[in-house]
C-alpha cells in the first residue's frame, strides 16, 4: 500500500497536468455545437484509461458517448463498478470567470475550471489510483469496472438503457461515485442515504367557466375552496403528514443514527441565511438536518386557479390545479403512497367537482445499511487519507444514477465525495482545492485495498 | 287612477315610438368617439323629463353628464328618488344582431334595440307615467325627484360625487330603480335584498427564493402548504364558514321568508345546465336559492404560487397568494368580519412565513324591511298593474348604487324589474317585451299612488 501511496505522492504535479489536459476539453453536453467536443473528451477518456491499465472501449449512443473501460482479475475478489461523468455545465456566464472557464488556472492552492470539481476533477482521482495500482503491482486487489458518461448534467436518457442492454458486463458488488461533496470543508463525508420521490398533480373542475361570486356563490362548490381545504389538510400544525399510512414503512433512524446527526456542525443562522428565510419549521420532534435528509416531506410546488392579476375579482373560477411532491425515506413505496394521497385528496373533494389525480414518476429512497462491510471498508479509506472519520450523512434529494444502478443492477453505491459545496459548481470559477483531490486520490488508491478485505459470503 | 291608466294605455304607440327614438341615440359610455352622442342622449332625457312636466337640468361631469328633474308638491307628502342610467353597453358583436343595434325594430311583441331594457326601456316607464299624471291631473300625489346617469355601464366615479355634493336637493323618503329583472316570464317581482361584500388578498413570503425541495424540504414552512391549511380551513364539509363570529350578526330568514322562497319556481337541472356544474353544493340545510341569496359566502376567487407549468417541478416556492371574497347578508358587518378572517388566517400562520394581509373596499348588505310600508305599497302598485303578486326576492350580487343611496343618502331603494333576465342584457339583440314596458309603465302610475299613502309618521 505504502508503495501506492508514495507512488501517487511522487506524481502529484503529473496528475494535476494531466487534469489539466481533461478541462480544457469544453464537453458541455447540453450545447449541440460542442458535440465534436464531446467525441474528443470521450476519445480522451478512454485513452486515459488505458494508461491507467484498464481495457476501454468507447460505446456510440443516440445522445453522447459512453467510455467503459474494465481491469477482472479474479472472479473471487470484490468486483467495483465506478461512475462518473465526463460532460460539465455550460460557463455562462462566462464574463463572472475570474479566469476563462476552459484555461485550468492555479490560484492559493485551487485549480479553476469548468469540471474541476464536478464531475472530471472527482471521477481523474479513481483513474489516477488505479494507474498508481496497476504500475507498482501490475494489478488491484478487486475487479474494476469504470463507466464514464456524457450525459449527466443535460437530462440525457441513454445511460439506463445501456445499463439494461449491459447487465451482465456491469455485473458488480458494490458501485462507487464520487460527485458529492465534503459536509463541510475539511470534514470527509460518505453520503449513505438519499430520499426518493414521487410527483402529482390534482386538477380540479367545477363550473364550465367562471361564475359571478354574488349571483352564484354559496351554492355550487368552487374548485379553489375545495382545492385549499385538501391540500390544506395535507399536514397538521405539528407538521406531521397527514395521509393514512404515510408513515407506516419509515425506518426511523436509529439513535446511534440521532447521535451522529447531533455532533455534526451546523448553524441556524447560516441556514437560514442560505434559504433567506425568517425561520426554521418543520416535523415536531426533529433536527433540522433530520427534517432534511432523512424525513418524509409533502410540499405544493405550485398552485393555480382563478384570478391572479391586479386587485379584486369577484368569480367562482372554474378551475384549480396543485402540483405535490412527496420526499420518501427507506422504506416507503411510491405506489402505495401515491395511492393514499390520491385517496386522501379525493375522499375530500365536494359534490359538483370533477377530480383528476395525474401521477408523475416517482422513485424509492436509497440507504446504505449503516453496518454494511463495503461502507466500514469505504470509512476507513477515507479516514485514513482525510486523516479524520467521516460523517455518515443522508442527502434530501436524489441522484438518479444510484437509483439507476440499484433498480437496473442491484448494487448498492458508495457516494464519496471529496470537493466542498463551496467549489461553485454550477457556478462561475468552479474550482477544486488541490488538496482535496489529492487527498482524494489517496482515499481512492486505499480504497480498492479496504474492498479487497470485504467478505462476499455476505 | 283610471284616468292615468286610460291615459297610457290610449298612447301605447306613442310611448313607444318616443322610446325608439330614446334608443336611437348610440350613447356607449365607455367608448370616447361616443361623447357627442352621451351629450345629445343627456339633452334628450333633459326633453322629455320636460315633457313630462319636471323642471330638468343637465348637470356636467368630469365624465358624462347627470340630468337631474323634479316636480315637488307639497312637502308633507312623500318624496320619491327616481334613479335610472341613460347609457348602454358597447353593442359588440355587431355580427350577432338581427337587426342593428341602434335602429330599434319591432318583431313578435318584442323591441329590439342596445338599451331596450338596459336601462333605457326600463327607466322610460317612469317618465311616462309621471307625464301621464300631470297630463290628467296636472301634478303627481308624491314629490318627484328623477336622477338619470350616464356612466352605470362604464364603471364611472362620479356619482356619489355628485349625491355627496347634492344631499339636500336629493333628499327623499324612499327611491326607485327599475334596473333589474322580474323573477321569471311573467312573474314579477320586488329585489327587496342584496347580498354586501368584503374582499382581501392574503400573501405569504416564506424563503426569499424558491428553494430545491429536496434539500430544503420539511425544515422549512412552504408557503403553499401554508396557504392551503389556512384557507383550506375557511369552509367544514357541511359548507359552514368557520371564521369566529361569521354567523353572529346574521339576521337568518322568516319562516315566512322561507316559505316564499320555498314556492318560487326553480329547476336544478337548469340551474346546473346555466353554470355547467355537475352538482349543487353549499351550505348545509338550506335551499340552493337560499344560499345564493340570503346565506353569506366565503369563495377564493384566485391563487397563485411556485411552479404552474407543464410537468413537475421540485421546489419549495418562495411565496403565495390568494384572493378571498365574502358575501354578507344583514346585519353583518365588513369590518368585524375582515378583521375576524384576517386573524383566522393570520393565527394560521407557521413559523418563517412573512404573512401579509390586504383589504379592498367592501359594503354591507341591503335588505328592505319586508314589514314596511314602502314595500307594501310597491306590492299592491305591482300586483295591480300585472295581475300578480310580486315575488320578494333578494339577489346574490351587488347594486353599488343602491348602497351609494343608502350610505350617502340615507335612503332605501325599491327595486322594481319590469324586464326578464333572458332580455339578452349586454348581449346582442337585447329587446324588451312591450307587454312588459306597458305593463311596467301602468305599474308606476300606480305606484306614485300608493306611495302617495304611506304615512310619513314612521
Amino acid at each position: 500500500m505504502q508503495q501506492v501511496l508514495d507512488f501517487l505522492r511522487n506524481r502529484q504535479q503529473t496528475s494535476v497536468d494531466e487534469l489539466c489536459e481533461f478541462l480544457r476539453i469544453p464537453s458541455i453536453s447540453a450545447d449541440s455545437a460542442y458535440s465534436d467536443s464531446m467525441q474528443s473528451c470521450a476519445a480522451w477518456v478512454r485513452n486515459s484509461m488505458e494508461a491507467a491499465g484498464l481495457r476501454a472501449t468507447i460505446y456510440p449512443t443516440d445522445g453522447h458517448p459512453i467510455v467503459y473501460g474494465e481491469l477482472l482479475r479474479d472472479p473471487s475478489l470484490p468486483t467495483v463498478l465506478i461512475y462518473g461523468h465526463y460532460d460539465v455545465q455550460p460557463p455562462d456566464p462566462l464574463e463572472l470567470w475570474t479566469t476563462p472557464a476552459f484555461e485550468p488556472t492555479e490560484r492559493d492552492g485551487r485549480l479553476y475550471a469548468r469540471g474541476a470539481t464536478d464531475d472530471k476533477g472527482q471521477l481523474f482521482t479513481h483513474l489516477k489510483s488505479i494507474e498508481a495500482w496497476t504500475q507498482t503491482h501490475g494489478e488491484l486487489p478487486v475487479n474494476i469496472k469504470f463507466l464514464i458518461e456524457g450525459e449527466e448534467e443535460c437530462g440525457g436518457i441513454h445511460l439506463d438503457a445501456f445499463l439494461e442492454q449491459h447487465q451482465e458486463m456491469l455485473r458488480a458488488d458494490v458501485a462507487v461515485v464520487s460527485d458529492t461533496s465534503q459536509y463541510g470543508d475539511g470534514i470527509p463525508a460518505i453520503t449513505c442515504g438519499l430520499r426518493g420521490i414521487v410527483a402529482a398533480e390534482v386538477r380540479l373542475r367545477g363550473p364550465d367557466h367562471d361564475l359571478h361570486s354574488g349571483i352564484y356563490g354559496g351554492s355550487i362548490a368552487n374548485p379553489l375552496n375545495a382545492l385549499t381545504a385538501m391540500c390544506g389538510a395535507l399536514i397538521d400544525s405539528a407538521g406531521r403528514i397527514q395521509i393514512p399510512g404515510f408513515y407506516e414503512d419509515v425506518i426511523d433512524l436509529t439513535d446511534e443514527e440521532r447521535q451522529g446527526y447531533s455532533e455534526l456542525p451546523f448553524s441556524v443562522e447560516g441556514f437560514l441565511a442560505d434559504t433567506g428565510s425568517a425561520d426554521i419549521f418543520g416535523e415536531e420532534g426533529w433536527s433540522t438536518l433530520e427534517r432534511r435528509t432523512a424525513r418524509p416531506t409533502c410540499d405544493i410546488n405550485g398552485i393555480s386557479g382563478g384570478y391572479a392579476g391586479e386587485g379584486p375579482k369577484t368569480i367562482v373560477p372554474s378551475r384549480a390545479m396543485a402540483k405535490i411532491t412527496c420526499r420518501l425515506v427507506p422504506d416507503m413505496k411510491p405506489e402505495k403512497i401515491l395511492d393514499s394521497l390520491e385517496e386522501f385528496l379525493r375522499s375530500r373533494c365536494p359534490a359538483g367537482i370533477q377530480f383528476e389525480f395525474h401521477r408523475y414518476h416517482g422513485c424509492e429512497a436509497f440507504v446504505f445499511d449503516p453496518t454494511s462491510e463495503w461502507l466500514n471498508a469505504a470509512r476507513r479509506a477515507v479516514a485514513a487519507a482525510f486523516g479524520q472519520e467521516p460523517v455518515l450523512f443522508r442527502e434530501g434529494g436524489s441522484i438518479p444514477v444510484v437509483l439507476s444502478f440499484k433498480q437496473i443492477l442491484g448494487v448498492d453505491t458508495l457516494l464519496l465525495g471529496w470537493g466542498r459545496n463551496s467549489d461553485n459548481l454550477h457556478s462561475p470559477n468552479e474550482h477544486i482545492h488541490l488538496q482535496d483531490f489529492h487527498r482524494g486520490t489517496l482515499a481512492s488508491a486505499c480504497l480498492w485495498q479496504e474492498l479487497a478485505s470485504v467478505s462476499l459470503a455476505d
